[in-house]
């Protein structure tokens, strides 16, 4: 694992007092900060916060890398059945890891329909021959409603053309005993996968949610978890201004409470595009929370957005450099690139393009990404910068944990559950009423009450 | 054209008057938006504003289909080199309107690398036949660096299979004379598309910027011009209460009065989910501004952010309802889907699936939306919806014209330029800079002094 966090240009040298932070800001947390490290030492310890013993599981690897051979040998396509937080490690992975054009040359083709649209499924049902394509289907409950609606929506292909032998085309990844799949699976003998206790969906990247797919596509798994294991010592250290675990979930603190409500996740590198998703995830539906852990009411979170370099500098820089000063950038930056090549000027008649003559693309690339974060700085935009050696599956695996301790340490500064999800469940509730379930007549007459005062539209 | 605008729940009535409005708050702004109304016409008669006139372009479509049919025969790759408002239209019409697997059936294959990545070009490069590949770059002065470098990049392979007749598989669309494109096509004879006067990068898109590549790809271009026609027409209402464009900015820019600094767009489909990403660049390099008119620094603007819904809903959804109210969501909804099936429970014995039972995807999809409506609106979250009756060319063109239109609009309520962006020239300088183009020498030596001082970092 190499990776740098690099928090210069948030320090009120280099972005001014109005903007920035003093060492003075951020020793003051670490109290705070020691405090919840020992706690997750002892919630991980009972398996409360099961994300953190993740790093340490060699005899699952074996199991997994070996049942992805099979899958390789046996089937042409792979589609994984998930959404949320069992979709976007998981296309993370694929994406930074992976061929962008997997799929035209490699076999299984893999697939992540992580949506209930009807138009885009039927686009994806029409590539794959079902007999030849392997389900993933990812659910602690199996109750999730997209993940089941899909599944039902595959099955009624897979029994057409398999019968009663469609379950050899369905693996789970699940809960360890509870939820419907686990009674699919008593019925029928289907390969599962077990999610362990205490792990949340946006902490299970690192479960058979994301090492399944990533497995069966051939990434290294085993060097996945030894960079995070290794990023997981990093954060296990108590000199808070040497973890830089801490060290972000506190910048981001002090920041949230000088009013700055945006935190932007911007790597530049097409590869780690979908990282900035991933913890879009991760960062919003741990932190945005409506009351504290002494019940008080204290609506807080920050929005994350995402933002691809060089790309966005032709779409949101402008915005980030003279709008409102209210968000806090952070940079992923990749040092080395696997195949960098020289640019040569074919147009010797335009002197304007001698600059890039004998320059490579990653030199460019690295150069508006420094120049970018010059221009911020010099307008007290507060930023950060991840560095990473190169794009590889140790340096993946170290920035999964690293974000997810952030994620943590943010929860305990902030003083809420960045665990749970309460903020859902009424629309779960108003979902099923919609869909005529049974127990929910009345929340329908209500809702069809609210929806009949609507009133005021244009129509174009 | 088939677009409806809903407003309801940013109105007190329905979400209270702390985070609601009130028609009385729309209607004193009616008068200034008649004012822009009419502006906009004037400097549309003078080519000033250049997207109004787009929609009317006939005899350029007949030349753009005409080119495109030839292309379709004589290539089987189809490499649009552009970045920003030079790609996001062009990418969102072939997501929206084209099959998400297009290029594993059709010909040509159409690809839109829209960054520097070496490694993500180099993967490209692997893809395709440079003889056999049209490579169309957008700019319209030529000297768009990323554009510059990629052109430069394939400009290796193409010299090294064609030699001199490498210029048959280049078409540019650029400016109508200035620039640096137009050198090289004095030199070759390289088709040229151009680019009308007045009309900036990010409301490009019913330009040949978009137009082009969206004809290569089947897409009839002539509806889509004949939506945003419709669109216009509407947005050329004088009554303001029935302008759509008008209220989509007057309620967004009372919101940024109120403080609330973050725009979502959350399509609820995944054909629509580019167009968020088109809608991000217009939204914040228009709005996001320093000074207003009168050269007084506001630092104003809306930080875009991109959902899908149902995805999302596992990701953002409890942070929008529970955390900070500090933003507005705009949905996008689909009321016909082309391919919806009805669901069937397949597993009888598990009855918690029976609510699917009968109920399409789109069904459920639209549940899922009115039920995340309704959860935000009860908790006073201000919400708005687009909806259209089906993802069509002129359903598509319409929301392109709506949103340049309410861009435009909001740009004249806060009183700023929005076709500008001044912001972004510092980061090109820097770039010039540390990438050793001449004239940039003193530059350089600054920017190094300031890395220099860099001393704030943790390594993992």
């Amino acid at each position: 694992m190499s990776l740098k966090f690099d928090f210069s240009n948030v320090m009120e040298a280099n972005i001014g007092s109005t903007h920035g932070l003093s060492m003075e800001n951020i020793e003051a947390l670490s109290g705070k900060g020691l405090s919840a490290l020992k706690e997750f030492r002892e919630r991980a310890e009972k398996e409360e916060l099961g994300f953190y013993n993740l790093p340490n599981q060699d005899a699952l690897c074996d199991e997994i890398e070996s049942y992805a051979e099979t899958v390789r040998k046996r089937f042409d396509y792979f589609v994984h059945i998930g959404i949320g937080g069992s979709a976007l490690g998981p296309i993370a992975l694929q994406t930074s890891l992976r061929n962008s054009h997997y799929n035209s040359g490699q076999k299984p083709k893999i697939y992540f329909p992580d949506n209930i649209d009807p138009d885009w499924l039927h686009e994806l049902a029409d590539q794959i021959d079902v007999s030849k394509t392997l389900f993933h289907v990812v659910s602690k409950s199996g109750a999730t409603a997209e993940t089941a609606a899909t599944m039902l929506y595959f099955m009624d292909f897979l029994t057409s053309k398999l019968e009663d032998d469609f379950y050899k085309n369905l693996v789970f990844t699940t809960d360890p005993a509870a939820g419907l799949l686990n009674q699919i699976a008593r019925e029928y003998p289907i390969k599962c996968f077990r999610i362990p206790p205490g792990v949340g969906g946006r902490f299970s990247v690192l479960t058979p949610v994301g090492l399944v797919p990533a497995a069966i596509a051939g990434i290294d798994i085993k060097k996945l978890l030894s960079g995070a294991a290794d990023m997981a010592a990093v954060c296990d250290t108590e000199n808070m201004l040497e973890n830089p675990a801490f060290m972000f979930a506190a910048i981001h603190y002090l920041y949230m409470q000088k009013g700055k409500n945006i935190s932007v996740m911007m790597p530049y590198s097409n590869k780690l595009k979908d990282m900035a998703d991933w913890y879009k995830q991760l960062w919003a539906e741990s932190l945005g929370k409506r009351f504290d852990l002494n019940k008080e009411k204290i609506e807080c979170g920050q929005t994350p957005a995402n933002a691809l370099g060089a790309t966005d500098q032709h779409s949101q820089i402008q915005l980030y450099v003279e709008g409102p000063n209210d968000k806090l950038i952070t940079f992923l930056e990749v040092e080395q690139f696997k195949n960098d090549v020289e640019l040569k000027n074919h147009f010797t008649y335009i002197p304007e393009f001698d600059y890039l003559q004998g320059k490579t693309l990653g030199q460019l690339l690295n150069a508006e990404k420094a120049a970018t974060e010059l221009a911020l700085t010099n307008n007290q935009r507060p930023n950060l910068t991840i560095k990473v050696e190169e794009v590889s599956e140790e340096n993946i695996g170290a920035y999964f944990f690293l974000m997810e301790a952030a994620t943590a340490f943010a929860g305990a500064l902030l003083n809420i559950d960045a665990f749970n999800q309460p903020g859902v469940e009424e629309g779960k509730v108003a979902t099923y009423a919609l869909m005529d379930r049974k127990g929910y007549k009345q929340k329908k007459k209500e809702i069809e009450a609210m929806f009949a005062k609507k009133q005021f539209f244009v129509i174009g």
